[in-house]
């Protein structure tokens, strides 16, 4: 399966008085990286939720190694998980402006279904992603 | 019917990069003020939703005289409304750090119910503003 | 001065319970739609930031017709300012889903000098927006 | 060192479309309990920025276990970092809804000076600290 990249670029907004971009809005980024991925798998998240799937974060690790700032053109690499035979999987993460590594992190998830029951990942997801 | 007044101390995500509060936090603060002014009413903003019942913003407006910084403890008061005669109703804002205005403003609000359809003001909700 | 246009994807993390984007982070949508108006015009507002300059928000205001849900492509237009003649200057809003307007406002801004003194908009930025 | 507790009531607009609290907001709540912990040390980190100090985040860890809703009343336990020993230092972090544990997690933590570099935490943090 391969790796994944989006860009973006820092909203005012998302920058804190330290000039920098506060620690906790790189999480909605992963959360744009993984819509974004699932998009490029012809996955609908929207239309997923619509059929009663959700793919809750049920843990977020970020490491920070150089900030972001205000304006700055940045790529957000998502690769997919390896193992999906367990209820949990994980999406690894590197946010990058250029050749710099701003940023490293995972993040572990579940499906539920409409139930808000836990699931395996479902079928038509495992093939898409085997797809790629 | 009374004005209300709520407090609140500044966080450091609501800062940006000129190292004041984003002008789009207030907004939020104005929604705390008008859930804590529902909660002095002794009405439940939370069991409203789950009656059907949501009170959406049709407009919000505020003009910015003085910034917030972090850590500050501001003062937001909320001025019922004086005319709950039509679909429309307007509630007033001022939002203070001690006995300087930082801002003030207005927001329009109407009722909606479970189907998402414009209602009047519901009685109940009339009843406990005049109690005031 | 032509009216400027760019359009953003509605991220999950604007939405709120009511399934509906946050009335509040449509002001930093219309952050960025400056942001980016400026960038147009050749005006790097980062840059300006450096040299000394900002161009805080003193008033703004939208009204709410219709919401905006996730995932959805929004188109924002930016209406120029028709006179800068006064220390103050009004930029218009127009936030589209297509043909179905969501949204409409306007933001009133200063200009601000290094030492935070109110100045008229200086030359270069009203020769930029002239030249357009 | 004592473990130390505060207690938020969670916004309206912390919430998402799935009808709980996004995830990226409970590193916010983190960032409210840091400052309120040093507050109880008699440590403003207002001041101490002013001075020329920050503590940034290097790493942050959330494992989620069960949701937040609008209107929930959470208590957020912090405990101290037990090494100061070293650059990095780790802070744990409980967020409950009564008995219930929703999240629980950790922040890495350097200390930089005015220029931004690297700092041992310095003497008087330490011994606020341990005069706990």
């Amino acid at each position: 399966m391969g790796v994944f990249e989006t860009t973006l670029r820092v909203r005012y907004a998302e920058t804190d008085a330290m000039g920098i971009v506060h620690h906790s809005r790189y999480f909605v980024w992963l959360e744009i990286a993984r819509i974004e991925w699932l998009r490029s798998l012809d996955l609908d998240y929207k239309a997923m939720e619509h059929d009663g799937f959700s793919i809750p974060v049920i843990q977020a690790d970020l490491t920070y190694k150089s900030p972001a700032f205000f304006d700055d053109e940045l790529q957000i690499t998502l690769i997919p998980p390896t193992d999906l035979s367990h209820v949990r999987f994980t999406l690894n993460y590197l946010i990058k402006r250029n050749t710099t590594v701003l940023t490293q992190g995972f993040t572990v998830h579940v499906f539920l279904n409409k139930d808000r029951k836990l699931i395996q990942p479902p079928h038509f997801f495992i093939e898409r992603l085997k797809a790629q």
